[in-house]
């Protein structure tokens, strides 16, 4: 791959997806996991800013778009075998739909799940009522 | 989901897998991306070392029984819609088959992708001649 474009190293599965990280470029926080397709990498590369694909909504999902909670791009990883990547971003506000800066806040304690931060906002705030 | 096993909400995809990033718990680097399905997050939660699924070999994998670079579970996170896994460990050594500290080796400079770390390790000596 060295030598490659990224484009055309990323190793897409057969959905056309790659799961991308989004780590917080400074403290190194893990922000979400989320998909990527070809025009997500491409878009993403051209603007500086994340854009994922939702398999929710199969399409391009600008993040931030709809709750300002953008993230700027600051580097990308490939992983050794190509079928990985880590955005390295600067995120706005909180990655979470939930209002919290990460989406990695459940964690087991004492048998079951427990939350380990709360919300630093409201849905609400971030998606209109 | 919370209240519930970790278990009980991790959302397995249609192949029972979840995909699950490796961070070193101290000094956030992202190590890697695998994938686990039920036995290996049994099988992590009840050693205390990361145990993935390789889907190449159709088989469970307990990182580093081969090479010696285990991953001791330092905890263990779930995310909001509980479709993907962060393992905080401590990992002895290296994490990549070619004998780099972090799979996430590869970005794009000047348009094409470079190697930002060299082996640490000789892949000889994590896996014999």
């Amino acid at each position: 791959m060295p030598g490659l474009p990224l484009l055309d190293s990323i190793r897409f599965d057969q959905r056309g997806l790659v799961p991308a990280i989004a780590q917080q470029h400074d403290t190194g926080e893990v922000l979400m996991l989320a998909w990527m397709n070809r025009a997500a990498v491409e878009e993403t590369l051209a603007t500086g800013r994340a854009c994922y694909f939702s398999r929710s909504r199969d399409a391009l999902w600008r993040k931030g778009e709809t709750s300002g909670q953008v993230q700027r791009l600051v580097d990308i990883r490939l992983d050794c075998d190509g079928d990985a990547v880590l955005l390295l971003v600067d995120q706005t506000g909180v990655a979470c739909h939930t209002g919290r800066r990460s989406c990695f806040y459940f964690a087991p304690r004492d048998g079951v799940l427990a939350e380990l931060t709360r919300p630093e906002v409201s849905p609400e705030a971030l998606y209109g009522a």
